[in-house]
């Protein structure tokens, strides 16, 4: 079930309905808009966080583990945040990490149109705080030819609706 | 064991040695420089990557979760990479990872001064491919006050000295 989805390039302006803990459950899903990287992004924010061939230099990065020029896997991280704060689920409170796992199984490349589904897999009440809870969101960053980039767990703190 | 130290803030632009997976060992440790984090940077990511209000705007921060402008998570990791990269393990072929865990906690400030203390935890050859192995590296990013704001497992790709 696709409870949000926004395909434009552009970021929806309406305002969305904000999910506390209460309203959230193992099973529901969520599809973002999407985000189309180019060289330039790629190149700008490897010089500024990620210096290294295979994301500043096509040429140099044809010799290397990447065989072309790929985004840093933070530039992936990033551009999921943004789409998932931006048109994912719309958490009360908004995305506040406590931390989680990731992994790439695909390099991200020039031209790919990326969008993210999640999925909420675990829903925790707090034990000391009746105010919170956290949920974990399983969350796959996916290119315009459907191969994963991005498989991402994270351990969200979202208020409950108690606390509002 | 601090085998690369570079304490000043700018990078270091003698060539360094580069390690194969022949030459890394668990309990092998390395310190970054540092880097200071001001508001404008904190924001100008923020914008960007993640655009909530406790990352771009220092009056509504205080209202939230963080109680005050805190960087985004990611702008933490991404910062973490720039300074293993440049200032951390020399590793040959880069930092390529595939992927790991993270944490963040405690929040980064405008005004931090951060570096990374990385230690080698596990080394794995390839079964399948001679040239190269795997080695998981733990980074702690710590603050100016002793405080880590990042916890980082990484799983990165190593080439083996016989592939050179």
């Amino acid at each position: 079930m696709t409870m949000f989805q926004v395909s434009s390039e552009a970021a929806t302006s309406a305002p969305r309905a904000q999910l506390y803990l209460d309203d959230l459950h193992v099973g529901q899903r969520f599809t973002s808009r999407t985000h189309r990287l180019d060289e330039g992004q790629i190149k700008a924010f490897a010089v500024q966080f990620d210096p290294q061939p295979f994301h500043t230099d096509k040429q140099a990065a044809e010799r290397t583990f990447f065989k072309g020029l790929a985004a840093s896997g933070w530039h992936t991280a990033a551009i999921t945040m943004r789409l998932n704060v931006e048109s994912g689920p719309p958490l009360a409170g908004g995305f506040v990490g406590a931390g989680g796992e990731l992994s790439w199984p695909a390099p991200t490349r020039p031209g790919d149109v990326l969008h993210v589904e999640s999925e909420v897999v675990e829903v925790t009440s707090s034990r000391s705080r009746p105010d919170r809870g956290t949920i974990v969101l399983l969350s796959r960053t996916i290119n315009q030819r459907g191969e994963v980039v991005l498989i991402q767990k994270a351990k969200l703190v979202v208020p409950r609706k108690v606390a509002a």
